[in-house]
């Protein structure tokens, strides 16, 4: 696929041959071939979530994303668990394949041997390191901001100037997405700004008509304010997710969450009753239960969109805040 | 005084007359007069940071300031011990009085009736609309990645533009300084295209020759990555100071840190002995032990600067940053 030129070019559009710098943050079970393909179509780059999704998963995803060019992401350490899944991936020739939360070294060498482009999702300096040594053609950098599962520490503005000086240093020729935190335009223009050469945005999309995300999980978040978010491992306990230390997941405070959140102790005494309790509420869509798993950023997400347009809408808003910020001369 | 045109003019250049949109953060016994005047003869906002500081303290500090027009912060919940350390500094007819962690209600009215701009540091929507209600002239939209104290909770890349957002949807005219994490023009360039009037900077003035900070801290700092911090109440505890709930200070992680961050019981076994050490530890500067309080941006300062330089290259490098991301015609 040859470039379409669009506003916003960077190294990123370039190594990707898309028309915007926009990717779709793979978020697990929620973005899937539909909204992937949506991504795609609207000029960015969508990537099905694999996360937690099995085989007939992956297949059905990308059987919805049709003939859309679209790239995917997995976990890390749960590929680890049944690798089988990369091979099913490569084999629908996917735009790019995203590694995050764990060493991407065991994958790396096969999908680059496939000719697909891998983004490794990093969350400080010694992760973006390793990430150049297997070889990444793109490195996401992650601040703690985002929505879902997040490394505990460093924030998407101080570590995506340093990590993009890290990349210089080295004289590697790896453009950098800015991940975590990035809802509109604004957002995708700091993201440039601070050196970056696109934003991987996950929030936004999620609030998406495309997303497999329940209506009544749209509704909520789309009231909520930013300072209703917690980064917490409930979900994961009562999901029996076995997540390693040092990840949180990022997710509106519902009343399940405000009860058990940071009472581990007694959490962990009542974890059969609450791990059925929550499976009934996810299959009940009972939202004062079941996780909404969004980012700080959700609040300045006030509808629920069409992907496509809200691509559109991004570079818009972004060309527009960096034409209304031009320096005079001094 | 009147406004010099620099090549950034926003409404918070026009509010206080400066000539760069760049504002010290008032770093409570870090920035003295000597770093205040710096940063206001380079043409951005000088802050005196009272902090813990008492009547001596302050008088001495704005007598180092010298004929330079500069402003000054309090922490609040400590300006309602001794409210007369208010008077004092309303004497010295500062540029601006900055209000930072806790209520400015019963300091707002007394500010505004000496006609001096009043700043709100505020960390959550809730915070933003009390400030406005008691009159604020200009906030600071501050996320948790800056260095020393703030609220625990958000980022700056979404607290800013939701809060832009917050004061256009209430129709004030009350520009908005993006706080925590900007440590150089790209910061600044972000923090505009994210809808602020400017930035409030502390870590990279800190890092500054005028900033009252040892030079066994400066040499520290400036070899560690943004990696290195840690939000944390060691500090406070071990000083004996009674921070709300709800604030961590952000601080190198220090051999005493790693040695007590998280084990708060056991630190307050031993409280008395560590308050000594503590003490004995910042008369003879040992780092290993005495805090250095520097933000997650420390990671891209590699310098002691001169604070009217580091004002030159923060607007020359995010003017160049706003010209190199120009949208080509679509």
């Amino acid at each position: 696929m040859s470039e379409v030129r669009g506003p916003l070019r960077t190294a990123l559009t370039r190594r990707l041959a898309i028309r915007h710098p926009v990717v779709l943050a793979p978020m697990g079970g929620v973005a899937g071939g539909a909204l992937a393909a949506a991504v795609s179509a609207g000029g960015g780059l969508g990537q099905i979530g694999i996360g937690y999704g099995d085989h007939a998963w992956l297949t059905r995803e990308f059987d919805r994303a049709g003939g859309t060019r679209v790239g995917c992401g997995f976990i890390t350490w749960m590929l680890a668990e049944r690798p089988e899944l990369l091979e099913a991936a490569l084999e629908r020739r996917p735009a790019a394949v995203t590694l995050a939360f764990g060493d991407p070294g065991p994958f790396a060498a096969r999908i680059r041997a496939a000719g697909v482009p891998l983004i490794c999702q990093v969350a400080s300096a010694g992760e973006a390191r390793r990430a150049l040594e297997v070889g990444a053609d793109v490195l996401a950098a992650q601040g703690s901001e985002g929505g879902g599962h997040a490394a505990r520490g460093r924030s998407t503005m101080t570590l995506v100037p340093e990590l993009v000086d890290l990349v210089a240093g080295l004289g590697a020729d790896v453009p950098v997405l800015a991940a975590g935190g990035i809802g509109d335009g604004r957002g995708l223009a700091a993201a440039l700004v601070l050196g970056a050469d696109g934003a991987l945005i996950g929030t936004r999309f999620w609030a998406c008509g495309e997303a497999l995300v329940a209506p009544g999980a749209h509704r909520r978040a789309t009231r909520a304010a930013g300072d209703d978010t917690v980064a917490t491992t409930v979900y994961d306990r009562v999901r029996g997710y076995r997540w390693p230390d040092g990840y949180t997941s990022r997710v509106l405070r519902t009343p399940f969450v405000a009860r058990w959140h940071g009472r581990d102790q007694e959490l962990t005494g009542a974890l059969d009753r609450l791990a059925v309790q929550y499976r009934r509420a996810v299959e009940e869509e009972d939202f004062d239960v079941a996780q909404i798993a969004v980012g700080e950023t959700i609040g300045i997400v006030r509808d629920i969109g069409s992907a496509a347009e809200v691509v559109a809408d991004i570079v818009r808003e972004a060309s527009a805040a960096l034409q209304a910020h031009r320096p005079d001369p001094a």
